[in-house]
């Protein structure tokens, strides 16, 4: 077969980011082409995600080769075009002055994904509506289900409109994204590589019980969702929290980081003492020192209030709001604090404070 | 004290590049930093280099502090001032919003370099001439002589010129380059590390029997030399290999980079075959196939000649010299190949072959 060497430079890319680096099956670490009547497919899996695309192509080919030789030698050749010929167990590469035999392996040794009857299908910016909760995705290997980003379509019963919703949670902190939708669904759990293979932009996302797919650009993605329970999360939402801290986001997550600077590992807290217009940051690490930061803020109680965040998670946090003011809801500073911003009504993020003295 | 961010930030910068990032002793940890009379000094050691440099200040300091951390906190605060105040075992850092307490060692900890008698100083682009020869650098640390670079002022019994010549070999490959120099002085070896912070430009050199200094920009860097014998290089550069090809370095670096995607290890070996004109490139990898590619070559001889290198080392090698041609001198395919350029007469390296079938 013959392909343009850039449209195929830009298939494996695409294809191949799905290959785990390190393989003890074989044909796990081989991407597969198939071509024919005009058209070569790719397609390359790790058992939990398939990835496919297509180009035009000239002539006939089918078998698997190794998905980071193949990506090595298209990124590195020259000239326009590449041939590769099929030989028995084997298969000659051709471009510009350079010439390669690979091992192949047979097709049909490639695992296919089952693609069961889709349920829901509907065009939507998924990448857009994930990107400010992705940060909130566990990696806590025991509580699985949180390995991921709940999404759910769901009908409002007034005005009949869908409201597609993202939220993911690690236990410490939950963000949760909403925007309007077209199809209702039952929640569903996307895993956590395949929330960061979602192409950017509109794409079309097809639902079934046990699997999510994304198709953009001539590119199919087929994952299998996390087979678990979410937590019903609006229970952490707290909703009556009256204490409203008001400051510039972008101040907010840089005072944090500086005050984090004397922190020698992740976890220690950063105490936010809010007294009138005035929010003070302070860090204390016995080993190096302590840091402490004033921040301006509107604050409308006059009954001062000291909460404590792990200090690498506040920063993050306010970032993941728009440029300007950001709102923090505190009841007493021993319950969830609640982050909202009015230039972002569909977003909101609940952080877990930490004890601090 | 009171210094100026950005030039604080920059003499940092400077001098905590010799900290290690893991210190069992905590004083090679911190920066010292003593400001008296407008002047603040700040000097940072690993016992191997020590580095200094001075910048204005007003008022006085004495205390070293933790490098990593003070770095981390003059590059992350705001405002255009930022002032230390000295206290018991602390030191309280001020800037913009932002206040740090931070622990101190007292400056009569930090041990100091002694600096014997210089007997040579000149002026010096040395950075540009240990540049080419710097990856040929052994990291081998039974042969602890070879890892750095060897240095010598020698003059020319004929024309009284002296020739400052740069030398770095691992045994497997070796370069040469040299510059006109003023100072003759005896052979010594400039440890890697040292070589990686030799600052850009034309700086002050100055040697002793067991040290040498950089100065540049109002920072000095004092390092001590690798005490050994420096081998016979000269015996290893061969002058009678009669086989000259000539091709282009950038073609022969991408062929080179081309045949090497297929060898898994960095060990395997690339077959360069000469034939007329042309030279073929191939590596043959048992696990994943083989590779070849053609060069146009200029050769004289009519002899077919076949040499095998490191594939690695041979695009490495090319790239040293100035774009245009490159001359290959071998022969008989068993000894060490010269590598020349008309394009810089100073420089030349050596690679030894490997053997191919």
């Amino acid at each position: 077969m013959k392909v343009a060497r850039t449209d195929f430079a830009r298939l494996l890319s695409a294809v191949a980011k799905v290959v785990e680096s390190r393989n003890t099956i074989p044909i796990l670490a081989t991407v597969c082409l198939v071509a024919e009547g005009g058209t070569l497919t790719a397609t390359a899996t790790d058992l939990d995600i398939e990835i496919s695309g297509s180009i035009a192509a000239e002539g006939d080919f089918a078998a698997c080769l190794d998905a980071k030789l193949l990506t090595g030698i298209v990124t590195k050749v020259a000239g326009d075009e590449i041939t590769i010929e099929q030989g028995d167990g084997t298969a000659t590469l051709r471009a510009g002055r350079s010439k390669y035999n690979l091992q192949t392996l047979p097709v049909d040794d490639m695992p296919s994904m089952a693609v069961d009857g889709f349920t829901a299908e509907f065009t939507e910016d998924l990448a857009a509506l994930f990107a400010p909760v992705q940060f909130a995705i566990s990696t806590e290997e025991t509580r699985y289900y949180l390995n991921g980003i709940f999404l759910k379509g769901a009908v409002d019963t007034g005005s009949q409109a869908v409201a597609l919703t993202a939220v993911a949670t690690d236990g410490h902190r939950l963000a949760k994204h909403v925007a309007s939708g077209v199809s209702a669904f039952d929640g569903i759990i996307v895993p956590r590589k395949t929330v960061g293979l979602v192409p950017k932009g509109n794409i079309t996302v097809r639902l079934s019980a046990s699997k999510i797919q994304f198709v953009a650009d001539g590119t199919t993605i087929t994952s299998k969702l996390i087979d678990g329970t979410y937590p019903d999360y609006q229970r952490v939402i707290p909703s009556r929290n009256d204490k409203i801290v008001t400051f510039s986001g972008d101040d907010m997550a840089r005072a944090a980081g500086r005050v984090s600077v004397i922190s020698s590992e992740r976890g220690r807290a950063v105490k936010v003492e809010v007294v009138n217009d005035q929010a003070t940051l302070s860090v204390n690490n016995p080993d190096s020192g302590n840091a402490s930061e004033d921040v301006i803020v509107s604050y409308a109680n006059e009954e001062p209030i000291t909460v404590g965040f792990n200090s690498a998670y506040l920063g993050e946090l306010v970032g993941i709001f728009p440029p300007g003011d950001v709102k923090m809801a505190l009841s007493d500073g021993a319950g969830p604090v609640l982050f909202t911003s009015d230039n972002a009504p569909n977003l909101l993020a609940v952080l877990m404070p930490m004890r601090v003295h």
